[in-house]
């Protein structure tokens, strides 16, 4: 069996399996969730339309035995930014769709009407239910529920209410090991476009799954044992180093110490209350609750910097409480209390919103008047409003843009319409670069300069230096590599200093493709997709005028090192040769 | 007394006169406000932020006696769109403003605070008042209680609660003879810039005035001549023609009839229904109650289109019930009741909102579910959420788009953001051109092809001939010009058909100028104003992608042509050569 691509047409309900093309043989993960949707998609349509489509695509080498790459990417027209989204998640999903060789789900068309429908999909064949009974419901009650119905084994994809209510801040939840909904492809508000088209939930069953075929062996060993090497080696991904004892919260500490700890709604860069919601201090209190720290996402990670946070006692676990949602819920709302944080996250995922939109509106929304900074039970208030639909609620879904928008709220921290993450650009100016310049709107994944800037990793970097272009354009497109390969975007830290994990990374593909790549082949494979993306975006209006930061970035000054964004037009315009 | 700024700074609530840059001489109306803003604001500003301006300018010969001149341009940064806009509005606060030698004035910075204050423009100073005890009031009953202390001979500009609340769908009011607040600089949300600044009224006393400087009264009294002899001939302007008689709402019968007036959020472009709220049955009610048909927005007008519209038996006098609002709040709503219409016009002029972004809100509010098409009573109830500020109310005051995004409607019926006039671009071809490509956002007034597509004015065009560039290039350039000198638009009916009239324009021009302009010299002039106004826009990221109608249009056949908006991207981008 070859690998292929499921079809899913929701107007007709009707899911076919077609071969995969040749030329996509080579593409995996976002390279071919990029390529299908710059092929496929108008750049002009409507993201909700029928004309836009939805993406699945694991990893080249998702599904086998190559540590930490359990990825899965979403793609489609973003309704949030009106450009080429590509949303990944760490999921056993993932896996199991590498597995039965899918290459890519294809979601077409749009359901007439108000039903919701469920796509199971096997090895050998499709199958739709109504859905309708698990609509309007929370994820953590609907995803429980569904275990029971299909069973332990599968893997789920679903969207919450707030994709109902077509949220341009909604993700796409998938499950975790425990099945809990707490892993996301979470940015862009691509819930919001599965809700559109009349789909729910995905649930994917591989008994009788092939695996993934490996074409040479061989070179598939070596690259696994020299990856392997790396990532145990190196201190920030190795057992007992930094992400796998605190996860990736230790950074609250780190960046609030660097002065880029964004503080109520970007006011600040640092507050002396962070350390109270440091990953120092939440792995302590795992412990103490008798949660689950480290963790996997997926099976067969090294890394292992996942959690399983709980209320006091171990209560009602939630699944992860990562970074960057615990800043966008905690510091960036004035939030400096775990259990406030806590419950903040369990909402959105209950309700299928991206955490870092979630909390960067709210950000806006006590700016606006909606509540006072630090007030966490408001703050859920307000979340409880997008469950019950209230018009708030319908504002709050939309994102930070246009809940600003709604309140006249004029420091507004968007790139592209998404919400900047956890990092502020002018305290940390190149990965401010990659907000202003990656095709996917606001995003630190997207070329992660935090590594070098703050960590040492791939070289170092004055954080206060504007020159960053090359540093932030390495890392976009090396990222867009690792983003098609389906190894986790924090290998990169491993390989980025220890030559040998690249080369384990290329061998690894090799394995699997059969081809002698060599690491020398890597850039122009990133830069095809964000090439691809770049074109997309460009059809769909967008220039290097929409590489910019927002206004208030450029006139409003930081404390504590009183900087604003001085990184030139010209040189943001340099990352991609504008 | 030579020709002035008054340059208004808001964070330091300070106005100064500034003499005219000579270069800036011979720009008055949109040529003046699109050269100052392109000139003094940043494209990329946050539109509600301090570094936005709002300008007004009369234009070049308002203030004369030159039939039909009233008109002033309002400009700025469009929280609407993002790009340059320029709205436009008869009344006699322009030609006071002329007649004081105020060639603009120019509002910038933005008052810290929550006060709200009014600005007092007198010949020979300014004054700043606190305003906060008319803010949160219906602009009706304000705009009553501001005459009675300022006296009745002064002009009244203001902004509602519409613009309070930041609604990007608030247009800038003005008083029409009567003192009442109907007449709106309405499109493109400068309500919002104005208030944002800190700015609710500006009262323009003139006592004392000079008069606008005639430097060649020979060829301006020549010039007057010509003009008000061509609007007094032709059929559409002349005394007892179809505006004088009907007002704009002639429109009704004659759109319907063809094919393209718009019904419910434009899923139709005819109704039977129409016909009863038609500009004939309409004059015939006005008649009966006792209202006042024909009318002028402005002294020395010969068309007189205008008229005022009451509630039955001659109460509460509300001034014009134009076609456009009529049609918005009316057949695109299903609403075929012209006492509810005339409801829904005087709440928006209450609050201040653009009748036309209102009634395009409100057709999608319905799509949406909240409420059925036609009742005008739910939909009342709507405007009043904005009024109360509620959550509803200020997504709705934020217009189409917004409303649209808000509930999950993807039939959107707006281009850069701004919602679609009165005729359906699938009907009638060549004001969809005009709609898309116009630097303004969908902007029927920008290149009226309907002149010429529809009424035989300046030849004629088969209305589904996709051929339109060239027709809406050449009534875009001519209007930018005509918006310049002041004079309605409407003389346009006139000029186009009779050459002396257009002869007299210029002669008019030459007369207040002291120059020898041409009537060849007039494409030129126009062409300049849009240059500025594509550069600005393109500043702030726009492209010809940006220059295209929603895919709606493209895809979905209307009633009763069955017939999609064909016009090619390459017909459409032959518009400005790009």
């Amino acid at each position: 069996m070859s690998k292929r691509i499921l079809r899913v047409n929701m107007t007709k309900l009707e899911a076919k399996f077609e071969d995969l093309p040749a030329d996509f043989v080579a593409l995996g993960g976002r390279a071919l969730t990029s390529t299908i949707v710059a092929k496929e998609v108008d750049p002009l349509c409507h993201p909700l339309g029928a004309n836009n489509k939805l993406v699945f695509a694991p990893g080249l080498v998702t599904g086998t035995k190559a540590p930490t790459s359990g990825r899965l990417s979403v793609g489609g027209k973003s309704p949030l930014t009106g450009g080429i989204k590509e949303a990944n998640v760490g999921t056993n999903f993932a896996q199991k769709l590498g597995r039965m060789r899918i290459a890519a789900v294809v979601v077409e068309g749009m359901h007439k009407g108000d039903d919701y429908y469920l796509l199971k999909i096997k090895n050998d064949g499709t199958e739709f239910m109504k859905a309708n009974k698990w609509s309007n419901k929370g994820l953590y009650d609907t995803y429980k529920e569904l275990y029971k119905e299909f069973g332990n084994k599968v893997g789920i994809c679903g969207v919450g209410i707030a994709a109902e209510i077509s949220g341009a801040a909604s993700g796409v939840c998938f499950n975790d090991p425990e099945g809990l909904p707490s892993r996301y492809a979470g940015r862009g508000g691509l819930g919001a476009v599965m809700a559109s088209k009349g789909l729910k939930f995905i649930i994917v069953d591989e008994t009788g799954a092939p695996g993934v075929e490996i074409l040479n062996e061989e070179a598939f060993n070596m690259g696994v044992k020299k990856l392997w090497n790396a990532l145990t080696t190196h201190d920030v991904t190795k057992p007992g180093g930094a992400l796998n004892s605190f996860g990736t919260s230790v950074l609250v500490n780190i960046i609030n110490e660097a002065g880029g700890l964004p503080q109520r709604n970007f006011s600040s860069g640092q507050d002396d209350r962070s350390e109270k919601v440091s990953g120092e201090v939440k792995a302590d209190e795992i412990k103490k609750r008798g949660g689950v720290r480290p963790h996997f996402c997926s099976p067969g990670c090294v890394i292992q910097c996942s959690e399983v946070w709980t209320k006091p006692g171990g209560k009602d676990p939630m699944g992860v409480l990562e970074y960057e949602s615990l800043w966008a819920l905690g510091p960036n709302c004035g939030i400096y209390n775990l259990d406030d944080i806590g419950e903040l996250n369990r909402a959105c995922n209950d309700l299928g919103l991206d955490t870092i939109e979630a909390g960067g509106m709210m950000g806006v929304a006590m700016e606006g008047g909606l509540a006072e900074f630090g007030d966490g039970k408001k703050a859920l208030k307000l979340i409880e409003e997008i469950k019950n639909k209230t018009p708030t609620g319908r504002i709050l879904a939309n994102g930070t843009a246009f809940t600003a928008q709604a309140l006249g709220v004029t420091r507004v921290p968007v790139v592209k319409g998404q919400s900047l993450p956890a990092y502020d650009p002018r305290a940390i100016k190149g990965i401010g670069v990659t907000y202003a310049t990656t095709p996917q709107g606001a995003d630190h994944t997207a070329g992660y300069a935090i590594a070098t800037e703050i960590m040492g990793v791939g070289g170092t970097a004055d954080p206060k230096d504007p020159k960053k272009a090359e540093l932030s354009r390495n890392l976009q497109v090396a990222t867009a590599a690792i983003d098609a390969t389906g190894y986790c975007l924090f290998i990169a830290f491993a390989i980025l200093d220890i030559p040998e994990g690249l080369e384990g990374v290329v061998d690894t593909l090799n394995g699997v493709l059969g081809t002698s790549l060599t690491v020398d082949d890597v850039p122009g494979y990133g830069m095809q997709i964000i090439n691809t993306e770049r074109e997309f975006n460009k059809a769909a209006g967008f220039t290097d005028k929409h590489d910019r930061l927002p206004e208030f970035f450029l006139k409003e000054k930081l404390a504590p090192h009183n900087e604003v964004f001085n990184v030139t037009d010209e040189e943001l315009d340099k990352v991609w040769g504008a």
